[in-house]
């Protein structure tokens, strides 16, 4: 397989993985998005999604990596650094088809739970919800903007994989709200005005907890068309939570109540 | 003023600066650390800290911050895109004598509730629990990790100013443990295994929530310390949360239950 090494920085294929890991436009144009990380290749294969091609730098992941994929490159370690994203060491990484799901996709059992974010300051911060989404067994995230990119490479290393588990859709708020009404989701929207406490309210009904972003918190629309505006208390002297910490409370305390 | 105008890029004073803001070494040799805003900079002043010194750009911040200081420097906007940190853009900056407490400093009323952190892998996840734990009303937060510097810029950042308002100790796990013994203070250790369920664990008596790392979780010492092993439950595909979520959630049900 002498064929399958790539040793050169400007070949075509190391070309095309670094536009893939800086450029949303690109990501969107091919379909595809770029994963590092065996254990993150084997949760999209888990989740079903496509491996197109794998590359792999032996003198950092000694061994083939054993992932379902279409093509197989090994690659030398200059090469390696040039095509990981930011400091990545993982050794393997592969190129995924990504696959787009609408609000009509989900599925959702009896009393789901549901997170929903109103735009998203940081790409991180959507990962790292994702993540507690994940582990709290969220029936779906939904986000609404129609900027976010949801194969940004760093969403998918904070997710740490949880953005193929979680059924994860992009939409408008109008089309969300839509949604959730004739689905009969309570909609509870964290905000700290005319707000009740979070862990008084019954989070074991459908719900979808509904959070803006730390600088304005949410717009008007979520607010009228909230069933009830939650709060978690503040304390101190800090007047807000990270986004991803502030859902991960609210998350669990649906998990509690659910138990 | 003319006199306290900075325009030079190698003005001893911004060499100095950059220093401080790089080296934990020189922050400990002078005991002084860097701070960017001017909220930030209240809450330093709140929280009886002395400012010797502010630098502000009125390209950046046009009017003289109203901060209690020593002295005052204005300078260039380059001058300032050098001697702040990672693309600050606040506009204003000062420096700030360190405060070292210990152990026998904490004034903790009854049951008091306090946060330990065996190591931190990244400044930055310690100012997140730092931030949290200001929000929860944390009575202190104990670093078990000689190797910390309570003073790294991404940490005051990322503290968002809870790193004045939160009384913070680093010390050994032994002293900690003893301390914590000696005080009847509960050790809750979070723990994957041989554990319960965190809302099933009485948070109401005086308590310390005590977190590993993610990487390699707590060491003996702690978990033989314990009173209690406590988990969150991971419902999903993900094994673990970031340090600074799981500590959110812990704390929340300590606020919880003692509403």
């Amino acid at each position: 397989m002498q064929e399958n090494v790539i040793t050169s920085l400007t070949n075509s294929r190391v070309k095309r993985l670094v536009l893939l890991q800086q450029k949303s436009a690109e990501r969107l144009r091919e379909g595809v998005f770029v994963v590092e990380g065996v254990r993150e290749l084997e949760r999209c294969s888990d989740a079903g999604l496509e491996i197109t091609e794998v590359y792999y730098c032996p003198a950092i992941y000694p061994q083939v990596p054993a992932v379902e994929c279409g093509a197989l490159y090994e690659v030398t370690q200059p090469v390696y650094e040039k095509i990981a994203y930011r400091g990545g060491t993982e050794g393997v990484m592969g190129i995924v088809k990504t696959r787009h799901l609408s609000l009509d996709d989900l599925q959702l059992g009896e009393a789901p739970l549901v997170v929903v974010l109103e735009s998203v300051e940081k790409p991180g911060n959507l990962g790292a919800v994702l993540r507690s989404a994940d582990a709290a067994g969220v029936d779906a995230v939904i986000v609404c903007d129609p900027l976010t990119d949801l194969y940004n490479p760093n969403l998918v290393r904070s997710s740490t994989g949880a953005i193929f588990s979680v059924p994860c859709v992009a939409c408008t708020s109008e089309e969300c709200i839509a949604f959730l009404k004739q689905r009969g989701i309570a909609i509870l929207t964290a905000q700290l005005q005319d707000s009740e406490l979070y862990y008084d309210t019954d989070m074991k009904r459908a719900t979808a907890i509904v959070m803006g972003t730390e600088a304005t918190g949410l717009t008007n629309v979520w607010r009228e068309a909230a069933d009830a505006h939650i709060r978690i208390p503040m304390l101190g002297i800090v007047d807000s939570l990270n986004v991803s910490v502030s859902a991960a409370i609210l998350m669990y305390e649906a998990v509690k109540q659910r138990q």
